[in-house]
């Protein structure tokens, strides 16, 4: 007998017929044994109806009333997937955040939870009941209602997996687990059977959707299996666990990331001195824009050329906060480019295998595809390259790594 | 400076534009320097449209699950409004039922309320905010929502403004106030000032649908003075009290309710002994069927005639039972009638005139109005006559007593 935590996004539950085949799902875990604590989402498009409905009352709404409102969507979902539970003949009970304590912080609209009291789904669970419990939502120390933040009710199976010491956590959604890049770009990508949590969260801070960053960072932090199946069809899905060292021979890439959502903003002749990164970042950083790659090369005449990349929402804002300091900093030129692309290759293996950086820019120089800019972490090498060659450079990777064959 | 409870019915929340109107009603007792709580419920159709979800879910569903669905409705319309107040540039914040701990007990779908804390709403009204309660919801000891029932949110409102010891509670609906009697009915009909408790009660109790009963019992026990006007004209509506002795020449009658949904049911020839009531309305009571008027006549050789009035709805179950127990009572014969109606006059000022039920009857009299069955309660005189002649009565009456003309 194991203690699952399932989570269901909108799409899963998103009409009558698609609950009533979550719950039969549910029931079948449950027959075979299983305590089950079910997490589920708004049912798809009522969350949009709901914000439309407020934009129609106010344009700018308080933080604070639009999480008391967005939230009666998942408590819509709780009682209606309880209420098909009972039909089936399973016994179950529903809760919204607040109820199973979900305290989280006062940030309205992008709440952090900070401990859940897993006493009463204890309870329940050992009185033979299953636990419905609404996502996306807790309250914060004065019972206010808050929300996670789109994509939140990962992170509520998750952490209520965590507290409960859950053996997994399964979060369905509406692809099979995680693939070692896109198939919609690289038709022969293969279902990973595992993935540990540091590939996962680098796979996802390099564009792979699947799965929202924050739920495996707390996954990971409390060591929660995690494992990402279809609601809709059969299949063993992805496991995502701890790196497990003794797994013979392990692969030395997992998968491919990239992103087209990436700009490029270069300074060029800026007269070199200590402290001049910090001019150029900071007033980018206090205007809010993330920076992800940053390379500075020293040009000509005590000179030195600084480029780094932005999400590609904020190139406009990013272009006249930079042309700004360029004038008071004596720069030569500023040069921007919003047509490139971020690819990634991650995998735990490149700690101890030497060479694939080599092997990554040797694949690529054989295409003929010119590499921007390159940043590497323990676990990923990423590169920038011009936007049109993406599908050719995330093929050609996937190939030369191998990812297309069993392991 | 006051502190004013008001309530918003659904219709007066059915739209955006109509709670962008109460909004702005709502600014206007603000700012007049009142301390303003507002409780509302569901937007028109909601409720319906959540019960018409849970229904193809299950046909039978949960009353703890239907109220974590159906309370979702107010909490829409809390969000929404407090929204629109601050478009309005007024300070406000939205509360669930369990959120000011409005605790009931926990029978679900019908729960009354057993304590308020105030502590909130009072901090928050002397901040100088406006605070919006969600109605017709509160929580069990255990923390589980909880719904007061249909038309709920008016006593939501009495029992915020007994437990704020508020000013006044004004109940907002689609009428401007409490009438003399239908004015569909009798067009001549006139818009009462001020009516009492006691009055309203046998009212509501004799088809007026003015206002829920249970709010104007809670309303009576804790004296809050309860205003009835309509959300979309202006007016004074109608004022109901305590009843107030030193009022100068106070009215002998105040209304004339009525009812169409009651049915009559006599068993005839019932051989008389002690105990023959019960065994009769005993197994009536024990079927959940509620009985109105009972009269009792001896009829000839030892027998005994038993009439009594039930909701119509109720009257295939009543005659079935009826039919069973005159066959264990040996009575000759049991009738049962659909087509009645029940007119009750009703005024404090009965107490201290006399004569009232002969003028009554004789106005009936004299339009050849056939008197079925009558009851009386100190302030109230029931009778039932056949349906076909309700709206006659009512206009016969209304005129007798005087009610078409201003006092």
């Amino acid at each position: 007998m194991a203690l699952i935590v399932q989570k269901y996004g909108g799409t899963s539950v998103g009409s009558v017929e698609r609950i009533l085949a979550v719950a039969e799902k549910v029931k079948s875990w449950h027959d075979r044994g299983n305590q089950v604590v079910v997490v589920v989402s708004a049912m798809s498009g009522e969350t949009n109806r709901l914000i439309e409905l407020a934009r129609e009352i106010n344009p700018d709404p308080s933080p604070r009333e639009m999480d008391v409102l967005l939230s009666t969507g998942e408590q819509v979902t709780i009682a209606l997937l309880a209420m098909a539970l009972h039909r089936l003949g399973v016994d179950a009970r529903s809760y919204t955040g607040g109820q199973v304590h979900i305290r989280t912080d006062s940030a309205h609209s992008k709440a952090r939870i900070m401990e859940i009291d897993g006493t009463r789904v204890r309870a329940d669970l050992e009185a033979g009941r299953v636990v419905v419990v609404a996502g996306f939502q807790g309250v914060d120390e004065n019972g206010a209602i808050t929300t996670l933040g789109r994509g939140g009710s990962d992170t509520t199976a998750v952490a209520m997996a965590a507290a409960l010491k859950a053996d997994e956590c399964q979060i369905y959604t509406d692809v099979d687990g995680v693939y070692t890049t896109d198939p919609r770009v690289e038709p022969k990508a293969r279902r990973l059977a595992r993935i540990t949590f540091e590939e996962m969260l680098e796979m996802a801070s390099s564009g792979s959707k699947v799965l929202q960053i924050r739920s495996v960072e707390f996954a990971g932090k409390y060591n929660v299996p995690l494992r990402v199946l279809s609601s809709f069809e059969e299949g063993e899905g992805t496991l995502i666990t701890l790196d497990e060292d003794d797994d013979v021979e392990q692969a030395k890439i997992s998968g491919i990331a990239f992103s087209r959502d990436e700009a490029k903003l270069t300074i060029r002749g800026v007269p070199d001195h200590p402290g001049v990164a910090y001019q150029i970042l900071g007033p980018i950083g206090e205007a809010n824009i993330e920076v992800d790659m940053i390379v500075q090369n020293i040009g000509k005449d005590d000179t030195t050329d600084f480029t780094f990349t932005v999400h590609r929402n904020d190139l406009p804002r990013a272009e006249e906060i930079l042309r700004n300091i360029a004038g008071k900093l004596g720069a030569r030129e500023v040069e921007t480019d919003g047509e490139i692309a971020k690819i990634a290759l991650v995998g735990v293996g490149m700690r101890s295998h030497a060479g694939i950086a080599s092997a990554m820019f040797k694949a690529l120089a054989e295409k003929n595809i010119n590499i921007q800019m390159i940043s590497t972490s323990e676990i990923k090498i990423s590169v920038i390259v011009e936007e049109i060659y993406l599908e050719l450079a995330v093929r050609t990777l996937h190939e030369a790594f191998g990812l297309d064959k069993d392991r």
